[in-house]
């Protein structure tokens, strides 16, 4: 639960000491106090400087001790061991809250990672909760509480509004303010969360989902630094009806990091990121711009009940660019139908029946705007309205914007993209609640975030009964942390996906009553936790058909043992039947470093890195969610009767990424991979023919 | 050639008929005269409205032959029957140019279409050049001849730029007009093309090359009507050292529409507009804004000698995301080396040699912000600068906008990405001709544009002896548009291609002795000009190992025959040798309406569709861009020696592809496809063993 009191010497503090207060306007120091004066700050400030006795006409106080005064907060715009003399201070005098603008801690190396764990065991200790370090601090507009460092406060007027940002990036928060001052939309609070040493995105986000001033959350991430509070904080805000949106940096940069480690290469953390979002209920943007724009949508009272969008235009070009960015999704861009054609008819209009329904030559007549909303609104295929207008926005606002004000929060969500720069078309939208965007891809992407966003997961748990114990004591007895393949083989079995007949033989002369058993053809793979990759060395013998042919390739696989230099101890061979598929699969299971335990299903074979086809959930995963996972990846269109294909049985691998994604109840395993799944035609299922899990 | 005098009656006329002209301020027929007199037209205006006397002061006419003095261009803002009233006149008295403005021509059907026509061959025997129908006008800012109805004219200041605009969508040139605006970005002409029934997009901007205050032409496309003009156009832009930057819409539509038929689902157009673009050395952009954010890149004096980028940046997080923006792209950017390591130690600047120079800790100090960029021009790992700037370029455009300044036109380009929304920033960096852009995916886009843009291509077209004149006779001699697998074959093979050896056997009784000379296997397949789909009717029987098989195989064919209803003078047998490659692809030529010829190769199989995988390019090739092909298809890694894959010989590939691109030299073809040709292991290089050819 959120501290109330916290929450309040958090944002809304009635007294603040600034530590390393200045007076010369051109350090930032100078900043925090001029800044909350001319904000309007209502509490009382302390500025704390040694070697000043009065900063802007305020008494300086050499140390937080000799203040004797109540402090909610302090704000520590110094550097080093001065901070924590401040915080040792502030321990003494029960302060609540420290911001710390200060950088050089974690995100430095590991001399400052020692300076920031050794202050955060000090506030720990002494019931401080502090923001940052490497914060630019809290700006919180609707209790006119501007404790924060950005330049972008030289802004006159802050308007208020009530969407609030958490942000890594403290500068960026200053672009966001100017974006959202240039458009009309206000601003509840904007914090910069530094390093997260202690108070992080989820903890903040928390007391955000309290705050009454605050409708819609967006968010500006470099990481993910501890992904279940924001996940508590997603289905707190799902609860509050309020709407998270983030935008998230390294995509491409960890992707390929990430591609070098060999699970990595499955899925990239981007991916877990992507999945994390959806299961928690979020929405994710790609367009900077468009975390500011599309909040207005995400607040309308009323919620579209479908993906068909009606769309609009005083500007064919311009509606033209959003049907475009828009009909690359699942989204409808719907036919308006016969009634749109008489009202077009009835002004006039030329009008084919086209799905854009474009006013250009009839200009933005007011009535006829007008009456085209409406006639979207009360169609019954509609549930989203577009409208883009054109030139008359700059000039005509009366006549293109002002007929559209009075369908804000109608029975459908109205999204409003205006072509030229106008900023004042802008402002009159945002005043009355309108979504609307700058660009066409921005009001694109919006739309598709807007229509997209689901409930976040929860996970029926109990409709399967796997025996873990069986599983955990297996992981107990292996000798190392990567398991061998007839190990790992054992794990997925006793996890309920059905693998490859195999046994482990130490001497070829053995394996005779093996091959009457299995009958050919088989497959005879080298076996040592040595050896992480067999296929690479030539380890693995396809299509035995006789017991000549058995003895060749053992010969063969002993010299690979040579080769490799495995010592005698250490050297078995590992039998199987061959199976053969329609298709091949990876099904994979690992424990992201951000967003926790994922599962992962993939094409298989050489295609499987160059096409990167695949999906990725939060695991677990139910029956239903592996479904459409099957569905996402493009390849297996192949097995559901494609071109008169052989067809699998979709539930059976269904089950089996449920059965793999279980594997999240085993803390031990760090990753796991069965590459390949067999797919079999019809009933016959699936079966896993080689597997790796490691430890951690 | 450009006609000097059509130019000038195009662009700069000393005299103007309106047609329709209006004195209703509301009314769009008032616009033109409104407009050309409060933007300074020099020359003779005559308003042109048989129940007026006087407009706005202007002694009005009944019509065009009352006039009585020399008329250079009439601008016609009536409908239907008056408009062939007009140009009538207009061709008695020997007026050189036309504007129409109304629209209701082809683009709304077949009545609209020949009045079109009949407008149109009037205005040919009479010698006037048309601009439209459905045309907006024309701005001419750099000669103040504001001839146009867009009502963003009613801006009171037309910037003077050197920036030339020819657009489809006569609405968004208001929108460009108003974004060029709030950025301080001056325009020299801006042409609303409409339907282009006489100048086209490339005529136009042939006159434009010429321009002497036209540095750049941006086009705004729907669709590309006269690609051969468009062609000249560009290679003459080259030339003049003028670039052309274009957004086309019709991606996605156009793609569905295509992949309808069969050899459009292998290229869509768009894929086919892409290769027109590069083939000419133009540039496409897919973010409207980086139609005009971008052109002062491509004017700079100096030109990036490669594709590596130096950046620096007062915003962490605005950085950031240009960073990631770009990284996706086979653009570097540089690690700044040593020197840029002794400059941040030097300022006393926290730098971990990060490829990006954040100076956000340092703030925007003039001193600082020039010694990076400095570092980064002096850098010879360096081709480009860029440089984003955060919250100070609103408020201290002295700290953080002028030291740039003095970097334009050095001795490499200079980007600006602003992170805050600050117009006055943009201003000052336009108004000293440096790119500067306001999103940080726009940035990232104009900066791959231009490292990406290549001079216009020209073919060798004389290293090969293709006997045309044996094609031609064989086209001569079928039966019908369809060629037969075997005529379809015989064609390729002639053009240098290697194809199954394949025979035709009415008899099965008869195929004795080829069995002896192709030896098994074995393929057989119907052969009928009457079906097209051998494989979806069942048509074709694989991997025929002995004699009775093929009396088995026969008899099979011979019910699909019975069942297709396929009369007995229509039966014939296709015996192939069955061959097999290590992979396959499809390999094809169209002509696309569009842009003409193309060539296509993409990967073959049931994945094709699935995965699109594919490069399309302007035809014909030569060996070296046909390399170049098979390097972008993804799929084709795998037989360069991937992961120990067996490996084909790439040259004989390469070659097969410019043979392919060879029919470009035969007009009668309008499509052609082996799908599929196989390739094969080392120097057994690729055999075709299934096409079609369709001819017009």
């Amino acid at each position: 639960m959120i501290d109330f009191e916290l929450t309040q010497s958090f944002f809304n503090p009635s007294s603040i000491a600034i530590i390393g207060a200045s007076s010369n306007e051109k350090k930032t120091g100078s900043r925090i106090q001029r800044y909350l004066v001319s904000h309007g700050y209502k509490g009382r400030i302390f500025p704390v400087n040694p070697n000043r006795d009065n900063i802007f006409g305020l008494k300086c106080y050499p140390n937080l001790k000799k203040i004797n005064e109540k402090i909610d907060h302090i704000f520590i715009a110094l550097d080093g061991n001065k901070i924590i003399e401040a915080i040792n201070d502030a321990v003494s005098l029960n302060v609540k809250c420290a911001t710390i603008l200060s950088g050089g801690f974690s995100e430095s190396g590991s001399e400052g990672l020692d300076l920031e764990n050794e202050i955060l065991d000090i506030a720990n200790k002494g019931n401080i909760r502090v923001l940052g370090p490497n914060s630019i601090g809290i700006i919180n507009i609707s209790d006119s509480v501007i404790l924060s460092a950005n330049a972008m406060l030289e802004l006159p007027n802050l308007k208020k509004g009530s969407l609030s940002v958490i942000s890594q990036s403290g500068s960026l928060i200053g672009a966001l303010l100017a974006h959202g001052a240039s458009r009309g939309i206000g601003f509840s609070k904007l914090i910069s969360v530094g390093n997260e040493a202690d108070l992080s995105v989820g903890e903040i986000g928390k007391m955000l989902v309290d705050d009454v001033d605050t409708d819609t959350i967006i968010l500006f991430l470099e990481t993910l630094r501890n992904s279940r509070e924001v996940a508590e904080m997603a289905h707190l805000a799902h609860k509050s009806g309020k709407a998270i949106i983030t935008y998230k940096l390294g995509k491409s940069d960890l992707g390929k990091e990430l591609a070098k480690s060999h699970t990595g290469a499955i899925a990239g953390s981007d991916e877990a990121f992507n999945a994390f979002i959806k299961y928690n209920g979020m929405s994710r943007v790609e367009i900077f711009e468009t975390l500011i724009e599309v909040p207005n949508l995400f607040k309308n009272k009323v919620i579209a009940k479908g993906k068909r969008i009606g769309i609009a235009t005083t500007t064919g070009g311009g509606g033209a660019m959003v049907v475009e960015s828009i009909s690359s999704s699942d989204i409808e861009v719907i036919n308006p139908g016969s009634s749109m054609s008489s009202l077009m008819k009835q002004y006039n209009i030329p009008y084919n029946d086209n799905k854009l329904v474009d006013l250009t030559i009839a200009g933005a007549k007011p009535e006829i705007v007008n009456d085209v909303i409406k006639e979207f609104m009360e169609n019954k295929n509609c549930d989203l309205v577009v409208m883009v207008v054109g030139s008359s926005a700059k000039f005509r606002p009366d006549q293109a914007i002002e007929p559209l004000l009075k369908w804000a929060n109608n029975s459908k969500p109205l999204v409003v993209y205006v072509a030229p720069d106008a900023p004042e078309a802008l402002q009159l939208l945002n005043k009355n609640g309108i979504a609307s965007f700058r660009t066409p891809e921005s009001c694109a992407e919006g739309i598709k975030a807007y229509l997209n966003n689901k409930s976040p997961k929860t996970i029926d748990n109990n409709y399967e009964q796997i025996n873990f114990n069986k599983i955990k004591t297996i992981l107990k007895s292996v000798k190392y942390k990567n398991l061998t393949e007839f190990e790992a083989l054992k794990v997925f079995d006793i996890m309920g996906i059905k693998t490859v007949r195999s046994k482990i033989v130490s001497n070829i002369l053995k394996s005779r009553e093996l091959t009457m058993e299995f009958g050919f053809p088989l497959v005879m793979k080298i076996l040592s936790s040595q050896i992480q990759h067999k296929t690479d060395t030539g380890g693995v013998e396809l299509n035995i058909t006789s017991e000549a042919d058995l003895k060749n390739r053992h010969k063969k696989l002993c010299k690979v043992f040579d080769k490799l230099e495995v010592k005698n101890s250490d050297r078995e061979f590992l039998l199987q039947k061959m199976e053969i598929g329609i298709t091949e699969i990876i099904l994979g299971y690992r424990v992201d470093e951000l967003v926790g335990p994922i599962v992962v299903i993939g094409s298989g074979g050489v295609l499987s890195e160059i096409y990167d086809d695949k999906s990725v959930r939060i695991a677990p995963v139910d029956f239903k969610e592996a479904k459409k996972m099957i569905n996402e990846v493009k390849s297996l269109v192949t097995i559901t009767g494609y071109r008169g294909l052989p067809r699998a049985d979709i539930n059976i691998l269904a089950n089996a990424i449920v059965d793999m994604s279980q594997l999240a109840s085993i803390k031990a395993i760090k990753e796991a991979e069965i590459n390949p799944v067999l797919i079999k035609e019809g009933l016959e299922g699936v079966v896993a023919v080689d597997g790796l899990i490691t430890l951690y």
